[in-house]
């Protein structure tokens, strides 16, 4: 079966071109079919005179800003590509969206219209940091705040099935972002989140401090979206700082580094992350994303959807005692 | 009047000796008095067979493990040196202690002996934070976990004043960590927090994201102890995953890089942070230190004192309306 996947065309900070760019690659290398969403005759002025016919438009008329208030996108603005684009997930017109547009508005818009999966109250945002022994999942990005234990639950298990089925982890494991190895350590939330994970996960390997996100073995890192958005913003911050103040770009082989830098942690590889626990495929692109980072993002929801996570997801949630 | 400072001669991974031969250095280049804390005869044996008149030895029998709990340190090892430092600050014999030992132990040492500063109720660590604009105090860096948005507002008012009188900026500006810069954003503590802060603080200038603490231009960063704490031992993590993950220890200009990432990411040159709130002057040095930076840790403790900063706190503190 082909799969259909929505791009959000009036998603990005230079729409609509990367995301046109992105459709015509695909559809000419992978069995796979396009629906751009947005204004048709932006898209089609975009677009070559003649273009594959797995490639379709669906119109959107309405603009949203990148920092126009989530809910009010979602209740104001129903013709809005990113709204236009859920429904047609929800309708089955679609199996997956991907969207470089506002990111909130797309969250938002994902888990009112497509409603959460089986067993999940938070949908999550998995990332992924590159350490010393290889990446590592970190979940929740910034999809929640003010947490509750079983939430964390929910995110180890969402994020063992990420590293299971899309990185190839075969037994992840999975740990708990705390300031102190011991079980007694931590505040409230991670001291109950221990209690919950030891005793519902397989592969639970306790807590993890922040140096070990970078030096540690995990796997999976669990966390609170609040310190998971913290984290990855500060990542960018730390790496445009190192630029800034250690190297000199006149220099070959500080280039080189820094070379080597941008490609582990630029978003073009991964694409983008998804947003796991709602009721479809859904991925969250940079603003800044270029047509190969909206291909791998596509590219990315392919693989959620042949690996079927969400139910995968949903089936280990049942097993659980809270 | 010449400072004395209590050194907890048992603390650091490589005892006495940094302690040791900081003592003699301090001595022989400022008017000061070192009082060393620890067995009497290992101290004895690592010193000089005459030493300066301005360095005395205290006797502390008991020793303390690195992962010794806190708590149980100050209650069942009274002869232990950071318990016995801690007697001797609250009774006036010395005027600062610093100590490379057990973090807890001299914490809960320090709070249950001292008391705590007029005005606060949860004692803070700022560290310092190397950035695009110069240096940011973090507040709090490990110290508290479970804030309510009146400890924030304690953290943001020790850690005007540390930079203040500690790094010389006149007018500090104060920021809150957050995961977005609008008012509205954030989780229940942030929230609330950034309507204190606005009623209270002078120079608070809102919120800032993860990577503004890298590049922004703010003075201080305020935050939970929990997120601090992760953050401190993440930029660890990171410094030291980018040594092993992009340079080659072969290559010269590699090493230059490395030298200057260490030198503005080392505890060498500040020596340590203060325990910021009890009533009177801590300075909690990492294990890891050397004789430079117990030296430094000492000369941090004199700047505290000199400047006064725990009045200048209190005072402040006074005018709050909470």
């Amino acid at each position: 079966m082909t799969l259909r996947i929505a791009i959000d065309a009036m998603g990005g900070d230079n729409f609509p071109s990367p995301n046109i760019k992105a459709a015509l690659e695909l559809v000419n290398e992978e069995s796979i079919e396009i629906v751009l969403v947005g204004k048709k005759d932006l898209l089609k002025k975009n677009l070559p005179d003649s273009f594959p016919e797995s490639i379709s438009i669906v119109h959107a008329p309405e603009m949203v800003d990148m920092n126009e208030s989530p809910t009010a996108v979602f209740r104001k603005k129903k013709e809005a590509s990113i709204n236009v684009a859920m429904n047609l997930m929800f309708n089955g017109r679609v199996d997956a969206v991907v969207s470089a547009g506002n990111t909130g508005a797309a969250m938002a818009s994902a888990t009112f219209t497509l409603g959460r999966l089986q067993g999940i109250t938070r949908p999550a945002i998995p990332i992924l940091i590159p350490g010393i022994h290889g990446r590592t999942v970190m979940i929740d990005a910034g999809a929640n705040v003010d947490c509750k234990p079983n939430h964390l639950l929910e995110f180890a298990v969402m994020g063992k099935y990420y590293a299971k089925l899309i990185m190839g982890k075969e037994d992840p494991t999975i740990a708990l972002l705390n300031i102190g190895e011991e079980e007694s350590k931590g505040d409230n939330l991670t001291v109950s989140a221990y209690r919950l994970l030891e005793g519902n996960l397989e592969g639970f390997i306790g807590n993890v401090e922040g140096h070990q996100i970078i030096t540690g073995e995990q796997d999976v890192v669990v966390c609170d979206g609040f310190i998971g958005n913290v984290l990855l913003k500060f990542i960018e911050g730390i790496v445009s700082g190192l630029v800034g103040m250690f190297f000199d770009r006149q220099n070959e082989r500080d280039n080189e580094i820094l070379k080597q830098i941008s490609y582990k942690f630029e978003y073009d590889e991964t694409g983008g992350a998804p947003l796991l626990g709602v009721n479809g495929v859904v991925i969250i692109s940079h603003g800044k994303s270029n047509s190969k980072a909206i291909k791998n993002a596509v590219l990315l929801a392919k693989q959620l959807i042949e690996h079927d996570i969400n139910r995968r997801i949903s089936m280990e949630m049942e097993k659980m005692v809270i």
